[in-house]
């Protein structure tokens, strides 16, 4: 039986958190509602917290704010013809059935959806998503994941869970789609001594979540020597049992040459086939750019927030080694799935469920974000039930 | 000190194997010899000793041969040039190295060699490859791996094996290296619907060691689902210690058409992303191509030997859904050392090693040849010392 | 003012023609009304006349139809929404307006259309398309292009055509995006000796309107040498005209052995690094595959209906020179809008309209079918005002 | 009969020029000498003028320099191996043929000659190309253009002139090759909503020769709308004749936000598909990311001299829209045979020729390098004879 209420987390404004309590909505046959199992919190929700969110083509954020776009929950009610599309590759959903929120809301019909395939970059709705896209000030309110329940709308889209995928994996899908992404358009390149491909070396500028699914998804591919900097111990030690060879902290080599140099002797003095930017500060791309060998590639990933201009030079940096820079801003909704089957395939061998080392009830707000915030940490994630 | 003698396993004519003895020769400074450590037995040499070989190109086996062209071995002379430039990616060597050998010969000065990337399709040197290209009645003899010593030419080329590379798993480089060559071809494909990436189903028509290769090197790049085919239940039982999720024994599936509609089923009514050929036998083609989902992709490897025509409705197997048939006839030279990355990287969870199910001295050819025939074999290798 | 009675050709079954008229219809919020200022007769339509066509996925002709899918005209009426989101980019739409019909329905929401991108593989539109998937016997009846007006339903889309391509050339627009969604697919691969790029030798097999527009596409894309094969005068010596530098009388040349070994000759020996199929043929696979070069492609395009099997040897055709083939059923929704830019930018010099050699009344139907089925004709179409 | 002293013009140090005499010299069976017909002055020869060539991986400048490396001539003496191995495409060279000089040495023995199909990344041969990476010291001497013959070493290479194209097409294949390599790279892009294919719209900043090749090799492979920024009035027409459509003349229009806005305005809003940079100038980076189109392509072909670094922001420019940064340095030996081919088929079209707007003797260097630096020219060439 339906509650009368849903507790959700509110951000009113940036670096202030609350629980409130919200009326349980009604669907249509178009919508649905989720009972969320685990919601996490990305790199994203720190920078909406310290104010620096901006969102693409600098659309505001809609505070008031339910925070919370990485999303596993049941669905407990769905509309009739919800039941029958909604599902990302048209499986059929029903009560009950597991599931991941797909965030970013497509209308398909403006010159970028129809013309970009499966990217949330969608024309009209610039930067509405789920928990920093959409103000909870209106009805049905629950538009984001940290709350007991969240409310689908007509145009969202979810991917179901396969059997066997904990629900601690599943929560990772929404990141995870991220590298997969990038590594279908870099592994295109894997032609004839350009780009990537397995066997060849890689580096990880940052081991936050985001650079532990990309140590993953090289692992996956066939990556040869993985190579991770990080600050913090901790990441890199989780680095390591993830599947990274080397790592190098950045505490302790402090020198960016020195850490250059590192990399070169760990790569033959070659420099690494593909270098991932994952850490959302623009020096990382200096750096990284000169780890990057001959024809190699830099892929950028992790700079979802402006943090300002860095200088580099152009020509020793990326034409005189004949390198390619690609950036991946988000994710297609096709590779949703394509994780979830990763997941179910490979959690036996990788235990995406790890990645999550915390979990929070909605009440402990403030104690989660600190944790998140602290390093000594990776996915947090909030567990409302 | 070098032997006065050098034993060596001589096909004379199709179907003979004999036991004869070389002078130990010497090399010049561009030239190296091998001491092999083992020397595998490929489906081509099951064909040369049936008399069914061809060459591309009709180039005629050149009797007397000795055969064998996966070769792993330690250097025991090497001259001074031959040292800096023999090994693939210009690593000096050394007597003491242990080396596999490239087998196909490339010129570098034809048309084809200065315009195809690595792949063995030199013009100048038609079917001059080790094992069934040269013959071994001209000095100095050693062109074939299944003998204890082999003669490098200053053409051929080495790939250095890494430290922590068995060499069970060294002696299938060659073999591997068809994969991952075609992996790459395939792989450029993965955009946007097209082809296959992680998380994409595959097929594989054959489990032989080529097919067993495919089946590992699918895993390596993160397969969703992986199907078997094969009529012999000690293949398909290696198939799944190596990762296939399904096996499909076609001993009591018999129908073509009972086969692809399992097939089917196991992909969601769809068909498999990628379908890969590892038998060698035209019938395979159709039916691998019923296989095949909308946009997905047919991999041709297993097909060295002209065994005649096959009756396909292109319409209905090819157009109708899409597809792109891709067709990988050996391997470029540069996957040789990405492939001995793979084994020194993945070797203590792939077993690689564990491919190699037989070894044989030299005397014991007939019986070495027998058990590569019986199917209750995987890679079968002799080990002369 | 909209007239009440709407003249179209009707097809009531295979080998029939007869005008009707069908009531004038009205429009909704979603749907539009195009008056038709010209509409082709296909290749398709000229199959299903002869009764011979089938459709994806063994869709059934949806007899009585007004056939007719290659269509442009003037928007006479359009709903308010539809205004804004029915055209391809989302440009806006409004009575005046010449468009060209996007003939396939994609309903979005399947399995295919969520995955492929912009390709009419529609999994609940099986077969649904104007000119011979909706049949006319239900209204508003008007739902193929030989017709004074054409109803366009919601789920339908329109290219607008940009000021300066003549209507001659905009009728073409369907057609063209075939050869530019199949070079999408093709030269991708134009990576290091694999595929096809500028200064490539290209062979096209069969020169009717599909075939000269891939010479056409050919030359836009800076193409080598040029050589069609076709059986008739009057088409060789137009694809001359549009840029073909060599043509092979089939009906001079009667020998299939003969042709390939003239094109070999045209192309130094080696081939064509791109042969294309515009036959329809089945017999044309295996003589155009034996014309492909080392690494090569082979691409199917004209091979919509099922003619039957044909003997191939995958190993000599195929598998021996590395060859890739790929099939390209249709277009993607996305190439009209960039072939319509093509044609504004390039129409000076090539001369779309003039592929249109004739143009009949829709009381002519029969005589400009006989026409289109000469073969002394190019594309021919319908001028219903 | 071969004359005793050959004239040249020779660099002692930057900003100095001198016509010396050379013997002229013996061949061996591996060597051939030319007759040079045409030299064109380069960028790199002007930057090596002004004392600022660096060389890749920072070898330096081996004065005196002949300078010179984009050539053609006559061979006049050809060894009897080179004249079987020498031509690029492995065709048979004699006396009397006409040959474009392939100016970079690749040693094919190092790792980067090895793995990199084709560009010039030689390990070994660092900077050591014609006309300004080998001295003119030591005998034979004649190792650049500005000189009446070139002095060809067996590991360099030579590409055979088609029949038809006029020699002073011929002069830039060099430097068209740099264009063309960076297409294949780019156009591996066009699928599917990423990077450019035919009917997108390209930027070029900077209409020096380069710049004007890359508009030419655009409109070659069917650009949609072709946007040309220069300082100069005189190139700016220049590019008109070759096929832009529009004009950006940035002596009137100096704001860069001025620049940027009038690119959107053209694009309709978006910004285009691919712009390349061809300035040399590290300000170009930032303003043409800034016009580059979501998922789009900006592609480095200028900038071959360090000329310092620039500030970008990575999360703005990069980031925000998904786009892809291609360098390419230098070009394949093997796009020479294909822009020959082009120049064939395409002169009478587009007029490469007449890109060489001014020749000069041996004796007018100083001139001609004032003419070249002036900008109100294009190619300027040499022509000894």
């Amino acid at each position: 039986m339906a509650p009368r209420f849903v507790k959700a987390i509110v951000m009113p404004s940036p670096g202030k958190l609350e629980v409130r309590e919200f009326p349980y909505p009604s669907i249509n046959e178009n919508s649905a509602i989720i009972k969320v199992e685990l919601s996490g919190i990305c790199g994203t929700d720190k920078h909406m917290y310290k104010g620096e969110v901006i969102h693409p083509r600098e659309a505001p954020t809609r505070f008031p704010i339910i925070p919370g776009h990485e999303v596993v929950g049941e669905i407990v009610e769905i509309g009739e013809r919800a039941s029958k599309i909604m599902e990302i590759n048209a499986e059929p959903l029903k009560p009950g059935d597991r599931v991941v929120l797909v965030c970013d809301i497509r209308c398909e019909n403006c010159y970028s959806c129809r013309n970009i395939y499966g990217f949330p970059v969608c024309e009209k709705n610039v930067g509405v998503s789920y928990g920093h896209g959409i103000s909870c000030k209106d009805p049905p309110h629950l538009f984001g994941g940290w709350a007991e329940y969240v409310y689908v709308i007509p145009e969202a889209r979810l991917a179901k869970v396969p059997n066997g995928v904990p629900v601690e994996a599943a929560v990772l899908t929404e990141l995870l789609a991220v590298p997969y992404s990038a590594f279908g358009r870099v592994m295109n390149l894997w032609v004839y001594g350009n780009g990537y491909g397995p066997g060849d070396n890689v580096v990880v500028q940052g081991v936050g979540p985001l650079g532990l699914l990309n140590i993953i998804m090289a692992r996956l591919t066939g990556a040869g020597d993985i190579i991770a900097l990080d600050y913090v111990d901790y990441r890199l030690k989780m680095a390591e049992e993830f599947g990274a060879d080397y790592t190098i902290n950045m505490a302790e080599i402090k020198s960016s040459e020195e850490r250059i140099k590192e990399v070169k002797y760990l790569t033959g003095g070659r420099g690494a086939e593909l270098v991932i930017e994952c850490t959302g500060v623009p020096d990382a791309v200096p750096e990284g750019l000169k780890m990057v060998s001959q024809f190699g590639t830099y892929l950028i990933e992790g700079l979802y927030i402006d943090m300002g201009d860095v200088e580099i030079n152009p020509q020793r940096l990326i034409m005189s080694k004949n390198a390619t820079v690609i950036a991946v801003n988000g994710q297609t909704y096709q590779s949703y799935g394509k994780c979830l089957k990763l997941m179910k395939k490979y959690n036996d061998k990788v235990r995406f469920d790890k990645v999550v080392t915390h979990k929070f009830k909605l009440e402990q707000a403030q104690e989660a974000l600190r944790t998140a915030l602290s390093k000594n940490s990776m996915k947090v994630a909030f567990k409302p039930w």
